[in-house]
């Protein structure tokens, strides 16, 4: 069990209110009163912590928890300890995050690293900014003229939002982001040291330098979007940068200039996506993925981590390796040649 | 085409100024007093918006494009509908960039966020800092001693210039960037979030620990060098960490201690360049490209994106592939192992 | 040799100084009172300057240089010039380290950017944070409430210190940084813009959408470790983050949620960790390695450059490539694809 440092402790809930809150159904004998606090994981759990279990994998650890409550399925429920309250349903670990996130609403959102309300010492806002109500600022925010900052949002500090950028309500920005040229929804959470909307990077070739191509476009940025530390978005050339309604884009993430990136799109980290890329939605990018410039990745399309992506990727297909083939390919494709070639190795041809 | 939110609205020129500006001929018909206020791609431009054709690729959107003027090729110039006033070159995109250039001139170099002129509030600035004329101050950016800025330089919001680093004219360093031990010159672009003049990686094993390497060198950057959000340099060990005149370098980019990075080279996202790595001028680096220590890149030579580049290449070469080949080997192993392993695998001769 | 603008001037050391402190033993005719003040490469050395010779590759460069003293071996010992005072010693590198950690004290721990000493102004600091004595706040740096700073740390400009963090003795902290739910060891180093303690990347699904699943662990960094500039460690989602005693990151390096990283580990620039992946202790992962979640590198372990690693590797070994293989095996394999795909594509065989 992690002691709750940085959360405000859980005012905890029944093991009946588990079952009404996710709609598993309590075994043969559970207290139904008894009062979970905390969640955690089979091994580390105590008397007053909720744990799940949804595989094999982890059946063992199940016998020896010391867990108050346990989510599992109709397989796994008869083998739990008399102590552990059982609840069942066909979503373990649904209903575990599920409990997860009323035990712990202050987790869904950053917050204030100063707990801080309102205007803190040290922000400095410009008279030509609009702030709307209960907006918080952290110490060494700058607000630049004529941007707008939603009911409810939350800027970190020493975040810098530059002249004219609009934010919706009940956003998070973490410390030290800078924002210029942007839209941004509402519900948007992005994470410290981002970088959004700075140019995007074209020159063109003058004898043997390079002039600077004039970056006019934005970075739009729709509701319910998150997006992790250090990542970087630049705005468009003429049209703008896109990022779709409810996409969740993970730490030091790449989106260069003119992107079009798909609702529900989820993308790991270390990503790189060249200039004018489109991402259908819903689609899925391992780590360290890149995208050369102006291909498409169709709707609901996966691409394996550190895949290398030259061409189209129809609706649908998963794709792997650099350059990026179908998977069913790339993973029969490697076993023949580490069969073919890694085999002889081993076998000392003398080839080395 | 884009409401030009973030930027001057331009003040127009005409399609006669157009001709002057980029040595395009008018087409017949052209009327030379009709005014441009804007660029757009073809799709999205209106009457007083300028855009190009270069490619057989957008020739159908030429039909249907309602601008006002259009920079095209002999060939393109006689599909045009009669509104559109078509301006004939041999090289479209170069005169559109020229027109872009001269509409948003505030485009060519990042400006305050802040609208600040001079010394922002919440700037602070040692004493024995040296702040030329003309210089803008964000708030929250900080100067140590013995730091001088050129005069007309912009340093962002919360931007850190330390002790003793040395600062040209007309830059612009970007919210939130750390600068130390480094010397930068003239019409430098220093993108938000970067991370110049910390020690380089080098620790020497002593019995189970590592000890620290002291890295006693700088960064040097020189004139009109451009450097993306994000992207770190570390200083030189005993030499100097050097990028070169006219080098742009993309997002995230890593550059370790002692590497020299020529003139006119071009570093695209997400790139990595270890530790003592030598590039000749106008090298090209795609995304994601990987630079083993102490290698030499040689001038002009051009690496293809999420290469690994495991030995020296020569001038003038293009490589690819992790290790990287040279080209025209990689391409064609590429494609007949494809063709060998990815069609038997397709044909399903049961090796999955 | 470089100008040392940015540390303070070495006091200097005779060549019987080095010969105590390193143990190497002086040459025939060794001036022992000579004082040397600086170190150099040897193309680069002047008269009070100390190089070091260990390999043939740059013996050719001993004839020549004007370096008033020399570490080197036994065997190179009589190839130096008569004004080179010598030192002989069987690892003259290892000698030139301590020398220079000898010469330049203040180049083992970055220090104050705005060379300041107790809290600077601009620095804002909550009421219910607790500093210890000779603490160093730079400019802009924000220290929230129940935040704890240990004796003779630095806190870098504009660096943010989130509530409860608690940071141990003789850290540096850099410009810009920003911690959270973290627990810091002693002598810990993390250089500028690193992004500590936000969110993991953990959403489930729920229909078409993504509902973001409670991070509530920590961040432990043990002693001694050292962070790159621009590297992110999220916190953990249930159980912690831990980073163990003595591990060097580099630059730009994701971690993700619930990793545990060894003792005594190096990690390259770029690499990418998923979450709960587990280094054992001495592991050494190149640059812009990828290792898939949940995955184990054993004790010792080395991962070449550029890998990715999809499965667990085993104390000691060595692998290579994407997916990873044993390095035999990769090596080889690759030389005979090379040889049997490349050198067919160089002969022409029409296949492009």
């Amino acid at each position: 069990m992690i002691e709750p440092l940085f959360f405000k402790r859980p005012a905890g809930i029944t093991v009946q209110g588990i079952a009404q809150l996710t709609g598993a159904k309590p075994g043969t004998g559970a207290r139904l009163d008894h009062v979970i606090t905390d969640i955690a994981s089979l091994d580390r759990a105590g008397p007053h912590d909720l744990v799940f279990l949804d595989s094999n994998k982890h059946a063992d650890a199940l016998a020896s928890t010391r867990a108050g409550a346990c989510l599992t399925t109709e397989r796994f429920s008869t083998q739990a300890p008399t102590h552990v309250n059982v609840l069942c349903t066909e979503r373990p670990y649904d209903g575990f995050v599920t409990v997860a996130r009323e035990l712990y609403p202050d987790a869904l959102r950053p917050s204030s690293l100063f707990d801080s309300e309102g205007v803190a010492p040290g922000a400095i806002v410009h008279p030509a900014a609009q702030i709307e109500d209960e907006v918080t600022l952290d110490p060494g925010a700058v607000i630049g003229p004529r941007a707008a900052i939603g009911a409810c949002s939350i800027i970190g500090a020493n975040a810098v939002i530059g002249a004219g950028v609009q934010i919706g309500r009940n956003c998070s920005i973490g410390a030290g982001v800078s924002l210029m040229h942007a839209l941004i929804g509402d519900n948007v959470i992005i994470h410290p040291g981002c970088r959004i909307g700075q140019d995007g990077f074209r020159f063109q070739p003058s004898g043997r330098t390079h002039a600077k191509v004039p970056q006019i476009g934005r970075v739009i940025i729709q509701d319910n979007v998150e997006i992790g530390a250090g990542t970087t978005v630049d705005r468009g050339a003429t049209a703008d940068t896109v990022i779709g309604e409810g996409t969740k884009i993970d730490n030091l993430v790449q989106i260069g200039h003119n992107v079009t990136v798909g609702r529900n799109c989820i993308i790991v980290a270390q990503c790189g996506l060249s200039g004018s890329v489109v991402l259908g939605d819903n689609v899925v990018l391992g780590g360290q993925v890149g995208i050369a410039d102006h291909l498409t990745i169709g709707e609901g399309a996966m691409i394996g981590a550190k895949s290398g992506v030259a061409s189209h990727v129809p609706p649908g297909e998963i794709w792997l390796g650099s350059p990026a083939w179908p998977r069913h390919e790339f993973v029969r494709a490697t076993a023949m040649l580490r069969r073919q070639f890694g085999q002889r190795a081993k076998a000392g041809t003398g080839d080395g």
